[in-house]
């Protein structure tokens, strides 16, 4: 495939970050070539794409979603934390496995629409997550919840059983749910496994005050000096939220190697905290959404600006976090945390996952630099075609999956939950 | 025309607000029905539009830009204050008035492809604004900024000879820009000159600590209370930003009837502080976004979303501003701020401005409750149709104005802007 007439290729290789008028050739399900855009006379193709006024740029990836939770997109908001657990834990017990399948499938659905080709998932049901994501065509990391004593089938026999499913784009990993609803043996357990099948860990940690209380009164030390001390922090330990995190904490997830997914809205939506990812100096800080009952969409454009703009407010610093570094957690790093490193980059020999991002549009008008018009202007709407392992997902904004049949069967889903 | 078969009609009329299944009837510029679906039957016309999947609500008000800086858009971005405004300054010395008149163009472009019906403006060239206004279809109040001390042409004199071109859908006010920036004998000649024509008075107040302490220095009060002292707080005042503001500056203007115009995006984004709009009790508190380069785009839903989320996290208490409140700010509390009570709701009589949502999509599915997500869920890019005083000015996201065009002269604009 050959994407020609491009108006810039944003392509997130810290050698070349932007070409003007650039073209890019793609065979099977990989990048062979990123330039200007006098490289397509090189190759002989009928497939063509003309990205004529278009922007390219490497699939964003979301490092940190539970996407069945679609199910429960605006269902409760504005409520006073225990409640609106309370009710989420109430609703969620109606789950059944048929449910999740397709409120990930919406999930998928609403990535593809907003320009996202790899995202990491945590919830129950994992094999139905499956199931969406091969449906769908993306890239996905899933890790099934382990938290025995909340669930009796979120257990460690059944997350072993998980780690044989790789396929060529999903990646299985393991996810405790949080130090505070895991046991000690458990987390233990998880540490063991992980180093024996050599996979990635994706926990929640340190997302409310409360927790962090809780974890200080129970095992007298921080969270994720508790991680640290039942063998839970390695280099491929993913950490989401990270808020009320110490400076010491800090330093020791830097030494360890550990990732961190930063989830703004979220964090604003339920009045959590904010982390402070400006300290996180030597980190790999990426971006995620949690679920859509606490965001309420999954637009990454969305996540970008709000990453931008809380920690200047929250700082009274207008010069933190910058247009370039919100862009690099939502690609290069989100690429890093989850261990895909022939993706996040526009690069020959990299994976061909990427989106073309219509830019003749009044409010991307007039054109100074375009991660300036990714990070503070553009909308999850704004993305024309998105590509993933090589294959079309949706082009000028029509989807390959039938969107109307996956919409209309969450519509009918939704309403038999109300009535469970 | 009738609009019928629309899904829900989101009508922000205290006495109904939302109906299922429902249909209005416009005659002229003016609601003559709205209601059930079943109406329709009663009318005979050939101009209909069948809005299925689609919600209708009051076209949004966006109370308070500086749409020629369109212009600017992605030009500057993540700079200490100082420096930001140095290089703003340097580049706005070199814009003619045509050069406003088309940045205006552009922005009300924008403003009609995110759903904004009525905007209000303080800025350079006023008389290049209301032609853009006039020529776009949207309603506005325009005011010609007052700060003579800076521009010369910006005076009393200009101001005075603006007041007499209102026009069917565009309301001249007075713009003194703060407290900082005009004389106090200005500030006084505009508390008369409102007084004698009975217009509004359209000021930033209180943005920055700064600022505050320049006016203590210099008049020994905070800028609320000094605003009062000159006379200039009145029920026909709009105060712009008021962050800094004290408990007892707020009682003050609650007093007076002042209404408040809260730009959460922009405030963060220059890191400016967090108003206390959730104290802000019996004061008509509207939505703005500032000019485009402090946001950088105009999207109403996002700034809808940023103000639901900023008080939740600035307070750690998640029940603030809930979704009924922000879309209040954003429709009905932005006619009150501008005095335009005829329009901000869907009721018989008032003035049709009104837009469609189109909900078929991944991300607005399931649905519970329509205003979630209009505030949590959607984007500007969301709007299907967009009716200002009874005319469509974009229909299926197509334009009735030659996009194209305007935008294609912006550019030269800005290429040429660059040589100047």
């Amino acid at each position: 495939m050959l994407i020609k007439n491009i108006r810039y290729i944003v392509t997130m290789d810290p050698q070349r970050r932007l070409i003007k008028d650039g073209a890019i050739f793609i065979e099977d399900n990989k990048i062979i070539d990123v330039g200007k855009n006098e490289i397509y006379k090189k190759y002989k193709t009928d497939d063509v794409i003309d990205a004529k006024g278009m922007v390219a740029m490497p699939g964003l990836i979301k490092a940190h979603t539970h996407s069945p939770m679609t199910l429960m997109r605006g269902y409760i908001d504005d409520l006073p934390l225990i409640e609106w657990l309370q009710k989420l834990w109430t609703f969620e017990a109606k789950l059944k496995p048929e449910d999740c399948y397709y409120g990930s499938l919406l999930a998928c659905l609403e990535m593809i629409s907003f320009g996202i080709t790899t995202f990491s998932d945590m919830y129950l049901y994992p094999n139905e997550i499956l199931k969406a994501v091969e449906k769908s065509g993306l890239r996905a990391m899933v890790s099934p919840l382990i938290f025995e004593k909340i669930n009796k089938d979120c257990n460690l026999r059944n997350a072993r059983k998980f780690l044989k499913k790789k396929t060529e784009r999903v990646t299985p990993a393991l996810g405790p749910h949080a130090t505070y609803t895991c046991s000690k043996e458990e987390l233990i357990g998880v540490a063991n496994l992980a180093e024996e099948k050599d996979v990635f860990i994706h926990t929640h940690v340190s997302e409310t005050q409360n927790e962090v209380k809780q974890i200080k009164e129970k095992y007298g030390t921080n969270p994720v000096e508790f991680l640290n001390s039942v063998g839970l922090l390695t280099d491929k330990t993913i950490l989401v939220h990270a808020i009320w995190v110490t400076d010491k904490e800090i330093k020791l997830i830097a030494k360890t190697g550990a990732k961190i997914v930063h989830c703004p809205i979220a964090n604003m939506k339920l009045a959590s905290g904010v982390a402070p990812v400006h300290k996180m100096k030597n980190i790999t800080v990426s971006i995620g959404s949690d679920g859509p009952s606490s965001n309420n969409n999954l637009d990454m454009f969305e996540e970008m600006k709000a990453a931008a703009l809380i920690h200047k407010i929250n700082n009274l610093d207008p010069t933190l976090i910058p247009s370039n570094y919100a862009l690099e957690m939502a690609t290069i790093n989100g690429a890093k945390t989850l261990g895909l490193n022939d993706t996040g980059s526009l690069e020959p020999g990299k994976k061909a996952d990427l989106i073309l991002i219509d830019f003749r549009k009044p409010h991307l008008t007039p054109l100074y630099n375009p991660v300036s018009h990714l990070v503070y202007s553009c909308n999850g709407g704004d993305v024309d075609t998105t590509i993933c392992n090589g294959e079309i997902l949706m082009k000028n904004r029509k989807f390959v999956l039938d969107a109307g049949k996956i919409m209309k069967k969450v519509e009918e889903i939704k309403e038999d939950l109300l009535k469970r």
